[in-house]
């Protein structure tokens, strides 16, 4: 195991008192990328080890992103579901924390690439995510944005709400329908979340405050290629979804795909094959998504997905000072089947990955166990107050389901103050169907109209 | 007066309910552009006029702009202290909200122009509030942003959480002292709460964030070209401010003109006519402020700032039935002095003419009074927890002028969840010292560096 050794220069960037002493770090360095659930976690787990952990992310937060929906459908604040990943780690006296973007590994050189920085490091985990894949339709990205960072939540948040405002001075019967139309693409869990979301801000929250337009009458549309809608889970889960999704106003289109995707909406083709235009002002991609390319800066393949495989232990072959996690990686569970891309399973490793090597540190000779994912269940929620839980042999749905995703939610969120803001938006939200978040920010693009000449100008001008 | 006639046709957009009964709308129009404090309240004012209300704005929320400063520096969310104007105005029938950018006035036609559109009026109230003037340098403002929207405020955020983020990696010490230089212009309100939470920030909340960095050493300049800070307060509570700033770690410089803004700092002339730079990475605006272009729209002469000389009653000269308020006119106080742009003068102007409207309305023949302003006094705040008041013969300062401080803004607040919010974080800072707002959100550049080929690289490597 190679030691780092840090001798001070005069530029050498260390705190004065670690420079006053004249010390070297001896410990071996971790270096984890990404500060996500997979790497915070691996992080914190580190915190007894006697080992020196630098994490790298390229942003200074980290997301709660099962929640990231609620941003993007104007439920939450963006502050109400991220942390300061400084304020996290404060109090973690070996951990450091860095701000930079990664854009490559040097595995002989044990070195991680960051900005003009080379960081040494003597384990080295990666653990930076997924972002969207468009099927090879990379052009299809600006016009279907994803769900993967705050940036993305409000992005959709200003789309959506801009419809509702374009809609509103519209003057043209089918401009106006195709700015209340919305067409979510991917039944998974974030596509009903989203679509049902989105149905509840039109028929409720947003009821009363429009004048020339009704936004009960805005369509939500939630497409999905395969047979059925959230088809991770179990069939009556599924179904059951399925009713109340109707209930709240949102059209599921199971066996239908997306072949299309531009400015004026959707193109979209039935399982009799037939292919039909939908407009749209607001198409939101919940469909595919891809690994981070970790894959390329290790120089190995990855699956489809660009995933990165590992063994039992969760290291890349050959590398056993190399973890890869969470969304990024391809692991398996005791059965030999893949691990889904899930909070709950980056969070184990993570944690598994940090008692590894703190045993490890301790006892170099020590076995290495290897990773058992305890799957504890999924939970999806379906508007406001229902969600289904599924937790194996108990399996809970309606508003017992919702009240169990809300405090399994909360219980995860990071820090007390997030904990209790979110849960106060929420009491407050139930009650009053109110959303405390609708703010449309940043740049908002003029709509490009012609000036009509003659004096005919719908509810505008005088006669 | 002119009557409004609305002539329904197959694309007018009107609301089903009303196009079902043929009405027309026989009520004079009320055109309010602009849904800060002045055109808001004056559409509050209206709820009970017989007239028709339509508000515009170029986004869709009313922002609490005293508070702006503790969004940018981290120290609240924006959905804190912004409010949808749907929301506020929902329950009030005879108003309507569009969004949109309006971009001129035709007075004999009596329309305002949007976006493609022409809305009449029968009544116009102008309010659209003021921008940042650089003096002439419009060169500067990419440099040193200013502080009047939520996206400038985001912006700032960004910058000075980024600021120490570059700092913890910068191994060469100059460039790492020019990230930890934050400098306010400007020594008015704005810049005195400014400059006072950055310091707070750096040697508070920040403090054990950092490991190679220390952000005490933070230097935060305030830089005033008069003779001091507060200039609009009585000079007692003016040096009561220069002590507290001192306290807190703020240098203030007064007597000291910038005459330079790049991308390297600021270059700074002292009385003595001596320049000199002083590098920064983080350059705050809080000088110079300029009337939206509202005499550009009218035909009419503005004074230096641009703002539009209106007579006893808010009108312009020779139209009775356009109000001009707020920041983007001149308007005075019963002894002709000039009436300062606060929150305060806005909110009246804006109740005023509602209350004259809706008399008018009633009694066409009756006398219109004049606009007579109700000083309540000023208040500036200096950190966490000291304030100055200025309530004409009771001055407060201290802990006591921060509770009458937060009481009068949490009391201004629009919305029970935004007042119930804020006093929550506010209560919480207080008693942590923390800002629950840290979040950098939105593009973050890379920062160019060379790479070093040399094995001399600060902390980063083996030796």
């Amino acid at each position: 195991m190679q030691t780092s050794f840090h001798v001070h220069s005069p530029t050498c960037g260390c705190s004065p008192d670690l420079r006053a002493t004249g010390e070297t770090d001896a410990r071996p360095r971790v270096v984890i990328v990404g500060a996500g659930f997979g790497g915070l976690s691996a992080a914190k787990a580190l915190r007894k080890a006697d080992v020196r952990v630098t994490l790298l992310d390229q942003r200074n937060h980290h997301l709660f992103q099962p929640l990231l929906y609620q941003v993007a459908t104007a439920g939450l604040s963006p502050g109400q579901i991220a942390t300061p990943i400084r304020t996290v780690l404060r109090d973690q006296k070996n951990a450091e924390v860095l701000l930079g973007t990664v854009t490559g590994v040097d595995k002989d050189h044990r070195c991680v690439r960051m900005g003009g920085h080379e960081i040494n490091y003597d384990y080295l985990v990666l653990a930076t995510g997924a972002r969207h894949s468009y099927f090879g339709r990379d052009d299809w990205e600006s016009f279907a944005p994803g769900l993967k960072s705050l940036e993305d939540a409000t992005e959709l948040r200003k789309r959506i709400l801009l419809a509702f405002e374009r809609a509103e001075l519209e003057e043209d019967a089918s401009a106006r329908q195709r700015y209340l139309t919305f067409v979510v693409i991917g039944a998974g869990p974030t596509g009903v979340e989203m679509a049902g979301s989105i149905a509840e801000l039109a028929h409720r929250a947003l009821a009363s405050d429009f004048r020339a337009i009704d936004p009960h009458s805005a369509r939500v549309v939630l497409v999905e290629a395969g047979t059925r809608a959230l088809a991770s889970f179990p069939e009556q889960l599924s179904a059951y979804t399925a009713k109340q999704l109707e209930k709240l106003g949102v059209e599921l289109m199971a066996n239908t795909k997306v072949v299309g995707i531009d400015e004026a909406g959707v193109m979209l083709q039935g399982a009799d094959g037939a292919v039909a235009p939908m407009p749209s002002a607001c198409v939101i991609w919940a469909a595919g998504v891809a690994a981070s390319p970790v894959a390329k800066w290790l120089g190995v393949d990855g699956d489809r997905a660009g995933r990165v495989a590992v063994d039992a232990q969760l290291n890349v072959a050959g590398h056993p000072e190399i973890f890869v996690l969470g969304d990024c990686a391809l692991a398996q569970d005791a059965k030999g089947k893949p691990l889904p891309g899930l909070a709950p399973v980056a969070k184990q490793q993570g944690e598994y990955v940090g008692r590894l090597l703190t045993l490890f540190r301790k006892k170099p000779e020590a076995r290495r166990p290897a990773f058992a994912y305890k799957d504890y269940g999924a939970l999806a929620t379906v508007g406001r107050k229902i969600a289904i839980a599924d937790f194996g042999t108990l399996k809970l749905r309606g508003f017992i389901g919702w009240l169990a995703w809300s405090l399994i939610h909360i219980y995860f969120l990071i820090g007390f103050r997030n904990r209790f803001s979110v849960a106060l938006d929420w009491t407050w939200s139930y009650l009053t169907f109110q959303r405390g978040a609708r703010l449309i920010t940043g740049p908002v693009d003029e709509v490009k109209r012609p000036v009509h000449a003659d004096g005919e100008r719908a509810g505008r001008k005088a006669a």
